[in-house]
């Protein structure tokens, strides 16, 4: 990851990432709106994104999460992935549009508008939504605002992704854009999130473009892989949302030299979208990085890291810079213990910062190490406070052996600080 | 659950409550002691109790966690459980003895000084620690200590319980004691546990007296459903110990009318400690209940409760008295979704505080609803702290019908406050 000294340092990086790919234009307008559910006194602002391709394309995909209860723009989504063509999405923060009465309708109701200002087929448009869960959304002041979004997507002259990774943001304490270029074409793409991160399937929100000319049928096979490898093995807080979904389209304006090295270059876009979310958690001051090796399968591996991430005596321990590693195993024995995985503790190696604390069936721990450790997690963390950038790059890192196999995972997760809880007790007022 | 309004209050319904049943004596004494792991200039105060039968017993049970990485005491005691013959427990706070090289050795040490002070076999005496995991503890010192405990439990006149719920305390806020009383018998039990508390078998610590005549069969045959209906079905944050065990033993003194009425007397005894973990969890400030109804299973409402309890996002909503309700359905649809269970989010209703906040597939929430459920948070919290007995009843209830099935489970637990983080991230400090 790279390291910005300041909010325009880290502006400057962003701007030389995101470059559009040929064939990408976004749009943006604001609206003020009194949710249904709180009455006419209380006033949000609303950012609504447009993310339009400029002629309609084939080459789309999408995965989405695996919540039960799952947003509109989830469900509708999920049926247009069936369509031939798609020209665009539609995105709006505050209010994610989950199991409200006229949820699909409302999302449509948008859509139609949009689709009549583009000039463009209302099967050809997705929408997006995140923010509150439960609440409806102001259905006729968005409806307003959109011809102002696609005006701004067709005058587009910046072409770059910069502002849109900023317009999609809520809880987000940076912006969080990638991008990878390879053989004259690129990858760009954003993400937003920071809370109700447990990704099973896709992310939060993430928008993934790219004008190097891949088809419909291999984009759907990589995209969902690509995701399980970097999306679905990070955790802030263990919450899997209503509204994640990671949607990628290409306009095929560039030939694609190599599809194994388009797949690396989007597997890289998509890791480091991964570490910015983790690293932008709410109230993270530690990233954790768990290696888990020797896995029997690389199933077990993720789950055996998430359980130890997800541990809230692990996360409160690494925010209180105490390596109190007897939380560490019992996690992880917890976990095996209780979902039939044999782990035999004589064969369990376990490092902290490099550093063997646990091996043999036993705990390695000596006064000195103490010392060591504790300065490590000190290193390894900052006071969280909403700079506008990444602050460090720094992981504390975790790496476990379990002797049953060959398999490997790393997830990332974060730790658990005062600011998470301060940000969530209060989070919609 | 019993109101009172001081500590002086609390400790004399402790008092009337905590009788031994005939048969049983304790004996304390404490030690000065510097842990290996950090060196000499380290000092810290131990507790050791002893729990006493006046003669051995065949009737005994007990039931552990599930952990893969018990302590040494949870090896033991599983041997010493085939044994025929059970005459006392010694209990250590401060250290579990997780995973040491000489773990059990050392508890087999303190055991036979115990044997040999008493008079009896060490193959009827348990012992049980808790406290730190990965430390070793400091046996020459716990041996010198032992002739203590035994000289006092000898000694005990006071017949009386609450000492030992005192002093088998790690970051408990308050001693839980419960017991009821049958045909002139009586059951009387001590807890301990305040944090990596989501049993899955048994709890933290809990010792169950009773001086009732039962036979070995009947206890060994009760114990494992009783739990699985109190214990089981609580969390505080969702990790399970290394050191869990419930102890139940009967001194055979008293006729026992009706194994039915014993039963139901056991059962109420340890669903209140139950809630007075909970209660009592670090930090804790709101008891959430959560009623799952309409399941297919037991398993399943069981899963499904502990699946919102357990969520960091409902956790701190609550704490922050904020009725976020789109969080406490996108938890259930999160553990659904990836756990199989197809609920049919049109089938599900939920109340809080006896109001419907979702039904029919949608959410049900009005201004003014809004405003009676921050109410409801706010007069089911308190402010946690420290003291030194439980300052409210009060739970945050909320009910689901999920249309399932008839099936039925309570899950108690707790929220996510700042007092957790606090006392979590520099917990041996």
């Amino acid at each position: 990851m790279q390291k910005s000294n300041s909010a325009t340092d880290y502006r400057n990086e962003l701007e030389s990432r995101g470059t559009l790919p040929e064939g990408f234009s976004t749009g943006f307008t604001g609206l003020s709106f009194s949710p249904a559910e709180l009455g006419a006194d209380q006033k949000m602002e609303m950012n609504l994104s447009l993310l339009l391709l400029d002629e309609s394309t084939s080459s789309f995909a999408g995965t989405f999460t695996k919540n039960l209860f799952p947003g509109a723009p989830v469900l509708l989504c999920r049926k247009r992935l069936e369509n031939d063509s798609f020209r665009g999405i539609i995105i709006n923060n505050k209010i994610a549009n989950v199991c409200i009465e006229t949820g699909v309708d409302d999302s449509e109701k948008i859509i139609n508008t949009a689709a009549e200002e583009i000039g463009c087929g209302p099967d050809q448009l997705m929408s997006s939504s995140t923010g509150v869960i439960g609440w409806r959304l102001p259905v006729s002041d968005m409806i307003k605002a959109v011809p102002e979004a696609v005006k701004a997507a067709k005058d587009d002259n910046h072409r770059n992704a910069v502002t849109l990774s900023e317009r999609i943001m809520t809880t987000d304490s940076f912006p969080k854009l990638r991008s990878r270029t390879l053989a004259g074409g690129r990858i760009t793409a954003v993400a937003k999130g920071a809370g109700m991160i447990e990704p099973n399937m896709a992310t939060m929100l993430c928008f993934i473009m790219t004008d190097l000319d891949i088809s419909r049928e291999a984009l759907r096979e990589m995209l969902p892989g690509v995701v399980a490898e970097t999306f679905n093995r990070i955790s802030v807080d263990s919450d899997q949302s209503t509204s994640d979904m990671v949607i990628a389209a290409s306009t095929n304006k560039i030939a694609c030299p190599d599809i194994k090295e388009f797949r690396d270059a989007l597997y890289d876009v998509c890791s480091e979208l991964a570490e910015d979310i983790v690293r932008n958690g709410e109230g993270t001051s530690h990233v954790i990085r768990v290696c888990v090796d020797g896995a029997a399968s690389v199933e077990d591996a993720c789950a055996i890291g998430k359980a130890l991430v997800n541990s809230p005596l692990v996360k409160t321990a690494v925010a209180g810079n105490d390596p109190n590693v007897g939380r560490f195993a019992s996690s992880i024995g917890d976990y095996c213990g209780n979902n039939g995985i044999n782990l035999p503790a004589e064969k369990m190696e376990m490092k902290l910062g490099g550093e063997i604390i646990f091996s043999g069936g036993v705990f390695r721990m000596t006064p000195d190490k103490e010392l060591r450790l504790v300065a490590y997690l000190k290193d390894c963390g900052t006071i969280p406070e909403h700079k506008g950038w990444p602050v460090h790059e720094k992981t504390v890192n975790i790496d476990i052996n379990i002797g049953m196999g060959n398999s490997q995972s790393i997830i990332l997760g974060s730790d658990l600080t005062h600011e998470y809880v301060r940000e969530n007790a209060d989070y919609r007022t």
